[in-house]
């Protein structure tokens, strides 16, 4: 297994990813090489700093960098020769396996999808993020890939983030639900009721589907897979993050307002430790890009090397499991039960 | 003034229902009467234990109850008798200005919907809810009265919400903004990329509308009132309220895990009080159903005094603010600005 490195488009440079790529190495034997892409220069002086060498590294030159600030679709007609083409290409053409890219997140979807093409009866790739909880956490997809979404899209990511969930999480039996604003079949929008009979149909074999969650459900325990489509879940996660973080900076400075608080909060320094470990974002490293040719990792633009390390290893992971191959198996499940409940016609085109 | 409360509908008895009543009627004198809607022998039995009698307290008999397991038409259709039916008629035939209910959210929509009716050119009438954030908080509208939304509506509840935000809680200038996935113009879904020309064109003199706001923005204190269909806002609303509650008992149980944690998380007392006292969501009392004739207060069910009372105080200042007037006149002003700017025509209808 190869994995391909945009190393250009973080906030931080090419050399904390290139250290977490070393890191990610050192402690698993099955990758057996890494490209790291950008500008051969830099990579070459910073992986001389980071002392990565060795067979099973290699550089791709790219003479360009799609930024933060490049229109994802524009940016990449005009800078052919960027990083994140690139890294792409050689999964394209069968170098690799996987690609990890802390990048402008609309440019790598769109150049991913542009270059490798949604697996067989896949219509839209989605982004699936693992959301930290006091009880475990889950997997939410979309998470903004796709603004406008059909019922058929959901029915997709609701297999994908299934099978992502069990393969790569190791969560035997994902529980599977649909957002929405009540638990009775009877509730939701257009979008999600129709979706609810597609998903309830391929219940119980080839999803554990629980039916609708509330808002409620996230953070209970009670759904391992949270689908919605993107506008939504992109909401939700960027909710949950400036909640968390605003949360956090609230006991903080509530905490340092007199010594005998502070001295309270030294004794009590581990509880808020353990809790801080296990929402700590880097812990996942990043979010795949599920449904393409080739498995995409996306992290966020400010990753350093504990999220490298681990948005490599996740991605490695699903390379191992085959989760392509099982997406596409269970995708097609999906389709011959929803004709044999008579669900749709074997005509049925639903891209 | 006088507030009708259908002191039947709450999961714990119209007992503490009562007690919260005495309690408002106690610290705000403008307040000339209540009318307790209920069954009259339970009524009179709990007025008598709590001690609230006198000229300001008066009985309505209902021999109903709009139960939570009710849907909320077909309830309303069989139980002709019930508690929220005569407590919206005392508003209807001009005996109050304002109900409190803390029965079936859905029952108190439909039975103030259909019996008040929307104020002039408002088309929907929306759930206004504050969440307190570390910085202050803000309005979420529509939080779940309308599950699919048109732009014009997006719009109204933007104006509901700056009226609520500047009359009621104080906000001189409330900030507005489109929940959306980018802050920029061209960022959004069908819905939202329409509803922000139309509340743009409102700006500066209507609406103090700042544009699009990430879920990130919420809690950062970049915002004051925050515009969503109802769908969105059911599932963030919820989202936080499971957040918050179980990150408080994520803490709790790892500060008790051993005796000098116990003892740290004793000194730091207060700074646990201090925030859990801001986030109280009985601060508020409830959230007030915005667009009728009449001011609909709606608790929770598991309301008990304190939030009962801040709700019939809010209730009380909304009504001393004649938000209704002033809200009725800034749509006026919206859509004279709409048609000035040639966004709609003299005879578009809205609804």
């Amino acid at each position: 297994m190869r994995i391909a490195v945009d190393v250009m488009g973080g906030d931080h440079g090419c050399g904390v990813v290139i250290e977490g790529v070393k890191s990610a190495l050192n402690s698993n034997d099955r990758i057996r090489g890494v490209y790291l892409v950008g500008n051969r220069q830099d990579v070459e002086a910073a992986v001389k700093k980071v002392g990565l060498d060795g067979e099973r590294v290699q550089i791709v030159h790219a003479s360009e960098v799609l930024t933060m600030n490049d229109k994802p679709v524009v940016g990449l007609r005009r800078k052919k020769d960027c990083s994140i083409l690139k890294a792409v290409d050689l999964v394209k053409d069968g170098h690799a396996q996987a690609i990890i890219s802390p990048g402008n997140t609309g440019g790598v979807v769109a150049a991913s999808t542009i270059r490798l093409r949604q697996l067989p009866e896949v219509d839209r790739p989605v982004i699936a993020t693992v959301i930290p909880t006091p009880k475990g956490g889950f997997v939410l997809l979309d998470s903004g890939a796709n603004v406008e979404c059909r019922p058929f899209h959901l029915l997709q990511f609701a297999v994908m983030g299934s099978v992502y969930s069990r393969e790569v999480l190791g969560c035997a039996k994902p529980r599977v639900g649909l957002l929405s604003i009540g638990t009775e079949e009877s509730k939701g929008n257009e979008l999600t009721l129709e979706a609810f009979k597609f998903c309830n149909s391929c219940r119980p074999d080839i999803l554990n589907f629980v039916g609708n969650v509330e808002g409620h459900d996230l953070f209970a325990g009670r759904v391992d897979v949270v689908v919605c489509d993107g506008f939504i879940g992109n909401i939700v996660l960027k909710t949950c993050e400036s909640m968390a973080a605003e949360l956090f900076n609230w006991f903080k400075s509530e905490l340092q307002k007199n010594p005998v608080r502070r001295f309270g909060a030294l004794l009590a320094k581990n509880a808020f430790l353990n809790i801080k470990n296990r929402v700590d974002p880097d812990t996942y490293g990043g979010a795949p890009l599920l449904g393409l040719n080739g498995l995409v990792m996306i992290t966020h633009g400010s990753a350093k090397k504990k999220a490298i390390k681990n948005a490599v290893l996740f991605a490695a992971e699903a390379v191992q499991h085959h989760i392509n191959e099982v997406i596409t198996d269970e995708i097609q499940q999906t389709y011959a039960k929803l004709e044999k409940d008579r669900l749709i016609s074997p005509s049925t085109t639903t891209s």
